[in-house]
């Protein structure tokens, strides 16, 4: 199995609701560093997994929607805690639209899994690792 | 697929039997940067895959047990060489013991794999993965 | 000169002030990977240039202070723009006090300079380098 | 599932056929850092996966024989594109075949998997991940 | 003294004169990871070094001069040895003179100092750091 | 003032004395990741702060007398902590040594000053500064 990674982060506001957060239950933020694995059985013509250059402006425009905002007053989490791993899989399944859309270019079809792993600090992190 | 990875670190000594491991053979030691990486198919209510602060607690207790010692003496490692390998299962079996006793919270025993790393150095880790 | 460098984090919510921060204006949050680096000319009898332990205790208490926070809602910081910069700052003086104030133990006084970083991400940081 | 990681480097020029490539196709160059993780079931009677000092030398001689060349005129690669996913598998072979040889020593016939990772800047990587 | 840090990187081929350089005497690569840390003795205004999406786009134009090239075939380093060393003595210069003609701002110019390193593996890095 | 940096390390055991080091009084260990930077005004001839090759081979020396060994069985050290910050030094005074002695060639004279950082885990390090 070949796999590319790349790279981005975002900086969010929330907060968290249950007993077991604790002090996070409070409005407090995260930088969190995204890195996106594509993985494929074999290479393309060009002999690449994916255009990098096309994955990391896919993976720009998804974090974008989620960069330098209050995540608590995002209409599309209501009712949900936006804890790492259900934001890596925000993450995971808007790439995965992104790239049934073609906007990873055609070849991006042949693309079987993906991990999306989150890097909250240098001591914890959270993924989300599925078939596409 | 979702996880959580949290770290922690020990400071041991000992020393390795057999010519395969040349000068390691002498009394000497090491810092191991230990990750654990919990895994379950689906979130819980709250939304996460362990609680975090029960998990990073719950890695201290284990390290405890290790930390600041000759493994050399330990009586659990006799005639054993402790490996970064080794020690990574050691780890591993330690914390899937913790589990099973509840300490991570009733919801952990969702729990179905886990990957324990030890960076022993810039250059080298070693890791131990398997379900519970 | 020798010196001794220690790490924590925080996780807040913030937003800033000024057309120079344009999306960075609205309410979001930064994990700010901490590191404090603590100097003098020579060591003291143990051979140390501060107890390791008490150092961290110290950055521990200060970073409470900050964590899992609006920092937009914390009145000390009224009427400024809390920038990684001027954290880093924040974070200097109140070492400083707590090391004026014996917490790090009476040979920490021959501590001549700090250096307080803030990694707010793996392409950013910010320092406050200092005199005590 | 136990593993041992190693890590060498590699400084190489090449260029990329193709339009998906942009710029890289004018020659160019890279460093890889290249991490071999070795798997197997069960550790030997040593206590380990392999022996590290034998596979760090292996990984070393393997890098060599790419090391400071213009990949492009590297007849082994004639007409195909040196990506980063390709060489992670070239490096996956060439250790592979370094196995089979014995060069890891007779043990190491029990590793049933490695996986090569080539990390070419901190934002960006591939790997190829396969069974011997 | 405060100081911001942006990080870019390069991907270059080139080859270096002189004995000293061994295999390096040949056609190669290098990714250099390029870190530049802008200095000032106080905040502006707004409470900032320097706005760090200037400083990354200076950055940016700064390394595009550079990436993707076979620096033997700039003349602008005809004679002389682009070594990691070297190149960041180019880097700083190139941001320097950006500075003096306002790309970062007209605040800009009250940064005193600046250091530019760049990594070029996980074992190996070279910077320059001055005045401006 | 331009720099090189070069990276090695060890693995060691010994014990602290002193109340102040409280578990660490035991006898344990720890891997050291160890940087030297090299400091000159100006570059040599041949463009280089030092022959990185030889720098490395140095290092490799100097740490090769400390490597694999219970510290507290060195001579050299009787009487002394082996503190993180003290070994920074011996690192520092030992390479210093070969500087004056030519091992890393005539042209390393115009060597100004060094620092050498020992990362003892992920969350500390300690270094020496200084002049030669």
């Amino acid at each position: 199995m070949y796999s590319v990674t790349v790279r981005g982060h975002i900086m969010i506001a929330h907060s968290l609701r249950g007993d077991v957060f604790g002090p996070a239950q409070r409005l407090h933020g995260a930088t969190y560093v995204v890195d996106v694995e594509f993985r494929r059985p074999e290479l393309d013509a060009a002999g690449i997994v994916v255009d990098i250059g096309r994955a990391t402006d896919v993976l720009e425009v998804v974090l974008a929607g989620l960069n330098y905002r209050n995540l608590d007053e995002d209409q599309s989490f209501a009712g949900r805690n936006t804890t790492t791993e259900f934001l890596a899989r925000v993450i995971f399944d808007r790439i995965g639209s992104a790239i049934k859309r073609g906007d990873l270019g055609p070849g991006a079809g042949a693309i079987e899994s993906m991990r999306v792993t989150l890097g909250e600090s240098h001591i914890a992190s959270a993924a989300f690792d599925g078939r596409l």
